[in-house]
């Protein structure tokens, strides 16, 4: 495995992972109500931090493989959703908008596993926590948008 | 070419351009001093929709052939910048913010043009609008930035 290209995948995965430092959570979040399965919040970025040093790590290991192309594209695909959830979320306050940017990031998570596993067993191995991870997340916003029904969307552009 | 290839490539492009719809241009951006050669509004998405058939046409012709994964890295690398600059520039209204992840942008899509010509000449070619564009972003960012010493980033977790 190439360091460097784990360090290049793991660049992509911090250039997702700033929007959590962008758009921090804050009193909007606080205010929210919330399921009583809420993690807390301090677990968010332990986790996130751990998913996308596995993430890197997958897509290190099977970019210089043969067949690694449709591996590849889904990885793309789902660091490029991934990115843009939390604008969405915290950025915009859009509970709704944001569910089918999960769907979304869902299946293209589950497209990634499969195919890295494909390639590389112990890869597919290493995407299962986020695909675990990714199911709670959709989950909670499902939560959150039914249990929020009054909350507004922010317009950025008109303020 | 696979063209389902293709069109996941497509996908995690669309994802990356869906945050232009999801944070538009409006009253906070046509208020702020522009410099003389700004793009009028319209060529927005018109430039960045033939870009993103661009984009996913050089990575799907290079993600089967041998030796691609930095190309691949790189690609992944771009998208997801790519993805992050919409929210922080017209969610945050954070012009200072969105500098660093241009800068970033520019030296990730460098490195995707050039990894992707090592392997396949036309794809290589296929991406130098998008570096050019990306050239002028850079700098109508910068010169926004200092036209407009006085824009105060949006808080959105306090809004």
């Amino acid at each position: 495995m190439s360091f460097t290209l784990f360090l290049i995948f793991l660049a992509a995965c911090f250039a997702a992972g700033a929007t959590g430092g962008l758009f921090p959570t804050g009193r909007w979040y606080a205010k929210l109500t919330k399921p009583r399965w809420v993690p807390p919040n301090w677990a968010f970025p332990v986790v996130w931090t751990t998913l996308y040093f596995l993430m890197a790590f997958a897509a290190a290991r099977v970019a210089p493989q043969e067949g690694a192309a449709f591996a590849m594209a889904f990885w793309a695909l789902q660091i490029a959703l991934n990115a843009i959830w939390t604008p969405v979320f915290f950025g915009l306050h859009n509970l709704k908008a944001a569910l089918p940017i999960m769907a979304a990031l869902w299946l293209a998570v589950f497209a990634t596993t499969v195919s890295h596993w494909q390639i590389d067993t112990l890869a597919g191995i290493a995407l299962l926590p986020y695909l675990a991870w990714i199911t709670v997340a959709g989950l909670l916003n499902l939560a959150l948008w039914r249990l929020n029904p009054d909350t507004k969307p922010l317009k950025p552009a008109e303020l």
